[in-house]
């Protein structure tokens, strides 16, 4: 198998200005990650792209300022779409059954494998992109700023741009006895979760993390600083009453 | 841009039962698609692969003897996992904070993802992918059969073979116009709607289901009876318990 663009694929956060994407370029991607799967052929998803530097900048500063979103060529907000399937349903005498958490979840699902294609196709194009999470944490912000009705659900943004200078190297991943079960699911044990977190503990980077927080573990630098319940509480809070009806 | 590869690929539903994946290399697939990006760094997934005919038969029973499953070369059942992430969290002092519905979004999407890396790695190497969204249909049993534990939900299931004869033509797609808003997002009007569907609703294939159905139009095919309300909203009942807490 060769499976080299894979496994040294990297997230990009820093891109040359001097290089920009054309919109037709930009298209033809888009277009090329529109013939990705979908959990029923309803293709469940819309994307809204970002070009005018006001709105980018605008959609950086709601992206709590991070330089991908600010520096980007594109930027493209990943939104779950019942919304059309329904006008569809409404204009041809069937009734949409999927405004229920059932057809979100269809959805959801439709979207990221969509935005991942997306991925997938720019990044063989000498492109680099990087996924922001961060508009989880502002959902009514984006909307409002988008123009997004109910219907749809933003779920994060993908900026986009020619790499400046080199791809970074890749991000640390799991062993693959990590995440593969073989047949049924095989419970970690204390030492299994040693063996597979030690070699990311034991990272530079990981000390460096654990001192900069003032924390005594890694796993204490994610759930306490990067994603604690709070965090995560408010992203259940913004969702919940769009999908859970 | 070169989107070739992407635009040309299709599900493959029939696989070469001469031809067979080693274990070695479908690992070396899995591992290349755990470097597919992730909301967070957590690699919020799990994957069960079920290759011993008889478990394959099994889930195929459970896909509703979807001849996909039944014939694949190995089956993929891809879970989103937070229990993993907990038990690093546990084992460091530290408190996961994702057992709500912020983190089950973050870990479906990260299971989405990874999923997808590893359909197109595996379409790039020339097998041929299905996704099995039945899972849905029938979660508990799904987790039975796998020995699935609390905190980590399956999702959809994924075949993966070389492919039988000819791989089948791409699906058809809405235009690029159905799925994408310059800078914000333009609602569709009825005209709008005819203009998306139409091309879908002219197929040959689209008048073949409509008959097949009893019904007059595709999307009460889709609406009534591929994907009626009452299915979807039982996909809701198995899944909200689990990721609304």
């Amino acid at each position: 198998m060769n499976t080299e663009f894979f496994t040294r694929r990297a997230t990009v956060r820093a891109y040359d200005k001097e290089k920009e994407l054309t919109d037709a370029e930009l298209e033809s991607l888009i277009y090329a990650a529109s013939h990705a799967p979908t959990l029923g052929n309803m293709q469940l998803y819309s994307v809204v792209v970002s070009r005018e530097p006001e709105a980018v900048a605008r959609l950086a500063k709601l992206h709590l300022g991070q330089p991908a979103a600010a520096n980007c060529s594109a930027l493209l907000t990943i939104c779950a779409d019942i919304r059309r399937f329904g006008k569809w349903c409404s204009a041809r005498d069937a009734k949409s059954g999927l405004d229920n958490l059932g057809g979100w979840f269809m959805a959801i699902t439709d979207a990221a494998i969509f935005g991942q294609q997306f991925v997938t196709a720019a990044e063989m194009n000498g492109l680099g992109c990087c996924y922001l999470g961060s508009l989880s944490y502002n959902v009514d912000g984006f909307k409002e700023a988008l123009g997004i009705p109910e219907g749809v659900l933003p779920l994060y943004s993908i900026s986009v741009g020619y790499p400046q200078g080199e791809v970074p190297a890749p991000a640390d991943r799991l062993p693959l006895e990590g995440i593969m079960h073989r047949e049924r699911y095989s419970d970690y044990s204390d030492a299994d979760i040693d063996r597979i977190y030690g070699p990311k503990e034991a990272l530079p980077s990981s000390a460096q993390f654990i001192a900069e927080n003032g924390k005594e573990t890694l796993a204490q630098v994610f759930a306490d600083v990067r994603y604690p319940e709070s965090l995560i509480k408010s992203i259940a809070a913004a969702i919940s009453p769009i999908i859970n009806k």
